[in-house]
């Protein structure tokens, strides 16, 4: 096995953490009282600002077929990070990492929704990123899945849509993985992001199947036997955010 | 008297308030644990937070002056207001709002900065308005002026200025009036903000000096009476604001 | 008295004018034959091309409400300042300090126009500033009233609204005052302005109302007093501009 | 012979022209107190405010040769023509003709420059159109060289080049010629101009070579004849237009 | 004559070609299995893929006339020159030189289509540059022609429009024309272009009339006589030209 | 098994390929004649010219640090699909899709390269996509392999890099895989692609190991089998790809 095991038993993190353990995880319904639905969610020191804004109608393109869309727009505050980047508005053109991260979480969070049962309505998920410390996207997944159930209840309460209208066909969640020092880990923080050899984002619903795999050698090429591994570890961390996620919407 | 004395005596405000009563305000500073200096300012449904980062070094025009550089960039965030806005950065340019309010930042908190004691230091403040409830530009100088204060006090303990180094002059903060059926009011909140003929904005020193005064028509012209009012509404609010933030830097 | 009374009785400026004089005022109207309403004006040395243009019709926004539109853009040409500055089309974008320019001349027209008395009909006043000597957004303000009212006169001779109709609630004219070594003075030129310690516009009606009132501490912040007597100043200023804007029009 | 050599006898034009005669040409040096030269130059209705800006250095791509560059930009004030169009630094962006217009007027000017004898030094001639009715081109290139030779003179006065050097190597003007009704005419109005089936623009030195030629069949292709009779008028026109140069500079 | 006679008649060109001689031609009609006509052209080592897209419809500005519109997009791969220039996509904006020469390409091929014919279609012709060694603008209007040519071959066969319309009234073709060490020469390589003095770009029908004659004085302004022997190369060249255009059409 | 295993077996695709069959694979070196390495790279229809800019030095962020740079610009003519698309130049910006696999090439070409090696150089790898049938950035990463190692060879042949520098640590590829009505397919063409439940590019060096793992849900999210199925598939084709590259590169 290429795995270094005993690294991987040993709870060896900077933080404290066993190498299959979670930052602590914190997620703040309706933190923002203008938005259909909002969490401000925390993991570890990162902290991202999720709110769902529902409209009626849909963009031009998908007008017309009785289908909702929902997409998601990611950024970063200038100070989120521990030097100051300049702001992408100020530059006038979003980079290439921005673009990358909003597409993930728009398609992420459109693969578990019924856009038929969501009516010719469109939900835009604007996730910003208020503090980071590594896992901005996964935490960005996990509470724009939390904004959107909620704006979704805003719907039904405000008969956007039918009561019996489901939009949803399950939860998602995602998290961070990666390998350092040859040992696998779960849901990496800022320091142990930039150390990582192998890189992974995954993207699971409720019901544990894989929406999004994107796995890249930072370091090394990695192999089959360490693809499988950084796996289990993100299904068992996206189980617990799932969880989660069922215990804030109650 | 031109000025509607009925009802600027009578409560007859949205919220309960008096005329010349402020909105809950609330600093927590320290909000953010990356930047030299922050502070999570609220002016009752309105939430910027503000971050002051500290970089050795001054623009190059500056340079070999022997004086520091202060400014400020104000952005909201696309959800912050009622309906949902497009992100500058997808727009690919700055708003003249934008601009307009992140000068106004700079020139505010310049005015009792003595550069020459920064030493060739800059400091960029960054007011991104969470949510907004009217007022977030006197809010974000108010709040700014706390994460200035706490970069200077952090620049002051890492040794990047010396310990006699006294580069704040004096405290700043600024609040918004306005003429409402005819009656002054202190602190408009966002359904005050747009019913008002006559808006406002007042930057004073903690001294009782005006950095700044922007009173601008929106419906009828107005004539000395009404300025004067205002003015002096504007100097109550931004003294008790002035204790706050005493207050809140300890 | 905190002001420098020496200094503003003495005729101590640079160009001979006493401290609450005018530079010489010249308004060309007509300048242009191909707008519907203009004028060059001159503030000494400044000089902006102020253009008015008549269109049918409405932004979206204001559709069907029966109501006009008027807006103004402000720009300078690259070498209308002692150095040459880069152009903001060949930069790509429009700066701060512009925006800010071109929102103060649209709401400085929009405070004395009657927007049903126009009917549905936009004007756009173009001001561009050919040479700048300080006061340009002043000198703007004053012409483009001349440039407005002569669309307005255009209009009415082409049957564009009707005969009985009056756009226009008042005139309006700018001028910028500024406290100069402790002494109030009208009307800066661009020598002075650069010396202000603190720097003033003030926009009023032809009945002496203020519609913009910006004072800002360029060096250190002012109190009620400096405040006070520059708003007499403006005053007196903008009653002569007004007279010029009469004179002109006929 | 292919040409229409009854309407280009006769004197048919719109004004009251000869098909070879220039409109009224005026020249006004100096008209701006800002630039190291200028000139407005009016070919009838048509008026450009040219400034030449000369500073000390070159673009990086030049340095160390010894060599000066000049360079030149065109634009269009909004609402030069008879109706107003959108400032290109508002879209964000240099339209096409601009961009073409621009370069034009620059390779004209170096034709006639010595950039050995102008030493280490930039002209950037701005070009600023004021008011529109066809030629704008040709009467930015023939002011251009004014403001130009003003600047050089400027430099020779103020010792930034030497008593001796000779930069200007000749004097350029340009004129357009067309075909309208299958009649050559020389020197187009605006609505000439959108009635010709050939149009071209042609910058010739004051000693009588071309330096551009640029034809374009807008209607029907042209053939060697009429381009030849197109050639002869603007040798007519260009060699007036040096002479009213030289008389401007005295 | 100020011809070099000498240099003209022996064949001196670093390819071994004599002064009236075009480089290899070769254009592979349908290189695209995309577009409704295609062609890969090549002079020597340019290469431009010429593709022609149509679509139903005309831009707004020209419905509801029945005619249609053609238009050119002209771009280069950032290494098809010797050393890799940055993408204009890159730099978001597009740089002088390509918006002129893509309005060239539109205008020629313009100047051979009746849009009455045409009826209400558009035709974009896309020239791509992937590779670049001189006359890179002609390649791409000559070969450009054969893709419009295929295009409304397909529209005919597509009943787009009627088997009976005519769209092209002519062919065209471009090439370019140089003067270097006083010898004018034929369809310049870019070790060439780079030395002319005079570079001149003719666009020139099947039935040898001018539609754009483009001279530029490199170095030292040009005569008549220069200009006549220019003239007369390119009208030799272009008529090689049409034949290869016609032969690759069948 | 929740695979389709009968549509898996039965050679059931549009092209006659069985599931696990590669395109025509055709790789031309030296396509141009411009660049330091090139290749034309032909997956089936899809047709993607790939091009190695080597230049001396590198960003300013990793100077005198003895390393080298590789990073990849991807992009598509307007008309290389089915429908013209807009140009990004126009548009003036860069979309999310382009930004990602621009980075995605970057990534997987500098995982293979040993920047020590390399010294302080850098190479830009330039993916034009000249025709698009699916998998084009598969294609991409591909042929920009073959344009790397070429670039590698020039640079020892003229003494950039020593003779016994080997910057190149293993070969990469890269390929498509998919699941459609059930069945894990190979290399999936345009119409495969959009009909496709799962699409996974997969990123794979010469000896095996994974590089990048990107797998999508497109529509129902996919279980551990299905993403099995398709890293089976996915080292099947890139070892295939890996034997193509050997062979061109001799």
């Amino acid at each position: 096995m290429s795995l270094n095991a005993e690294a991987a038993t040993a709870g060896t993190r900077a933080d404290g953490r066993t190498v299959d353990q979670l930052r602590d995880i914190s997620i703040t319904r309706g933190w923002s009282s203008q938005a259909e639905g909002s969490a401000l969610i925390e993991f570890g020191s990162t902290r991202v600002l999720c709110t769902a804004s529902l409209t009626a109608g849909v963009p031009r393109w998908l007008r017309g077929e009785g289908r909702g869309w929902v997409t998601a727009e990611y950024a970063m505050l200038p100070r989120a990070t521990n030097t100051r980047s300049d702001r992408e508005s100020v530059k006038g053109k979003i980079g290439g990492r921005t673009h990358e991260i909003s597409r993930l979480i728009g398609r992420s969070l459109r693969s578990i929704i019924d856009t038929k049962a969501l009516g010719e309505n469109t939900i835009v998920l604007d996730c910003d990123v208020l503090q980071a410390d590594g896992g901005t996207r996964t935490a960005a997944i996990t509470g724009a899945y939390v904004a959107l159930a909620e704006s979704i209840r805003f719907a039904r309460e405000n008969k956007l849509i039918s009561a019996s209208a489901q939009p949803l066909l399950d939860t998602v969640a995602a998290v961070s993985v990666g390998i350092i020092d040859g040992a696998p880990m779960l849901d990496l923080a800022y320091v142990e992001d930039v150390r990582a050899e192998t890189d992974m984002n995954v993207v699971v619903t409720g019901s544990g199947k894989f929406v999004e795999v994107q796995g890249t050698a930072e370091g090394a090429p990695f192999d089959r036997d360490e693809l499988n591994a950084l796996l289990d570890l993100a299904l068992l961390g996206t189980s617990q955010l799932a969880q989660i996620q069922r215990d804030t919407l109650g």
